[in-house]
């Protein structure tokens, strides 16, 4: 049995936290915080502690905290033995040099505190400083996913700024296609089963083939007609989407 | 017993066949194209027809044609009483307005040849010139799926620019997603079970409360970060969307 401590309570702490509470071979052993408010949901279950001088010898440490404390709070933390790790996608591993075993740990997903999440489909990509320290996080993380990767830090750069635009930047278009349904009365659920098709669709013919639409069949009616539709914003990036769309296909002639 | 007879091969049209093919309330009796070459996967399991002079007497005609075409076999058509159909969501219920009854049929879908659709999962949108066309059309359209919603040409046309955004353009994201993942020796795979989360919580929570990153929470540090890796285009298109993100969350402070 592998005694873990965990630092955080935000989404990311808290859903492995849930992760690990069942599992026969890694137990939580205490959570740390720097403030003691979110540390209440944990009392129950588990030692709490705001001190860093207070934090227990244990077999791995897990930092799971924002990109600006994170370096703070390594700094601040003591030497140790234990296998530090980081869950952040935008830091290297280097921010936790100064551990003599160290790594990151990064469950790539989108997390909300509230909906739970089934962590056995979750990516999680790793990456440490040795090759004994990769079997021992390959170990830990395999127990809670099944799909466990190897990533280097520039690797993962490339992953976060990728998961921008799978996610954040589609959820964004998801929100300006829910305002025209708005503006116009037509209710949003009528693109809810679209927008899983074409999620599906993405990720079992490869996006590249899947693409249709006015902008890939070079339909410029259609597509003035839709510009006459939209407020100016709206125009600048149904443009720059279309033409995008068009230099890739366009490619292809 | 009602009689349809369909106009058009492509992927509306063979997909609506077989969703029919099974019905106990209508039945397709003849498609219709103005080439032969495809339809003769249907010559086994219908009578067929290139002429429109040669069409069977129906209840109901289904245009399910591409929208240049739609204006023109409409035009040639003989006049008739039966309710006349098209599936197109760009083009106005108008281009039907010779015929005595007549409406829209738009199944709000992506759809592909041979990926299999259920259909009972698919928003119908519906649209005729009178009350009597209505009742018949709701009745047709809900024979093959569980989601009618009577929709104006106007919302018709509102709903068409909203797919775009949320399903060509979402999809070319999806590309650049992977695009970026090539560049730097990273599965994509690793990014389906985001991409696949990031829709469902669009639809369970709202987009806009979904919206997470860099953007909404004016991480410069990390925009910067991200700007660096990209080419120009790509540049181009996140310092877009960023804004926009920014200029859609920084109103609520």
């Amino acid at each position: 049995m592998k005694r873990i401590v965990l630092f955080g309570t935000g989404n990311v702490a808290t859903h492995l936290f849930e992760a690990y509470n069942n599992s026969a071979n890694y137990k939580i052993i205490q959570v740390y915080n720097h403030a003691s408010t979110s540390l209440q949901h944990f009392k129950d279950e588990v030692e709490i502690t705001t001190d860093l001088d207070e934090i227990t010898p244990a077999d791995i440490y897990i930092l799971a905290l924002k990109d600006d404390i994170l370096a703070k709070v390594s700094q601040k933390m003591k030497e140790t033995d234990a296998l530090v790790l980081h869950t952040a996608g935008a830091v290297s591993i280097e921010v936790l040099n100064k551990f003599k075993n160290h790594g990151v740990f990064y469950p790539l997903q989108t997390f909300s505190k509230h909906k739970k999440v089934n962590f056995t489909k979750i990516p999680i990509c790793i990456e440490t400083n040795t090759i004994a320290n990769t079997i021992i996080l390959k170990e830990l993380a395999s127990e809670i996913s099944g799909k466990v990767f190897e990533i280097s830090s520039e690797q993962r750069k490339s992953l976060h700024v990728a998961a921008v635009f799978v996610s954040n930047f589609v959820n964004f278009l998801y929100t300006e296609g829910e305002k025209i349904c708005n503006n116009n009365q037509v209710p949003f659920e009528i693109l809810h089963p679209l927008i899983l098709e074409t999620a599906s669709k993405a990720i079992n013919m490869g996006p590249k083939d899947a693409q249709t639409g006015p902008a890939k069949r070079e339909d410029q009616e259609v597509i003035n007609s839709h510009l006459e539709f939209l407020n100016e914003e709206q125009q600048n990036i149904y443009s720059l989407l279309t033409l995008s769309i068009q230099n890739l296909h366009g490619k292809e002639l």
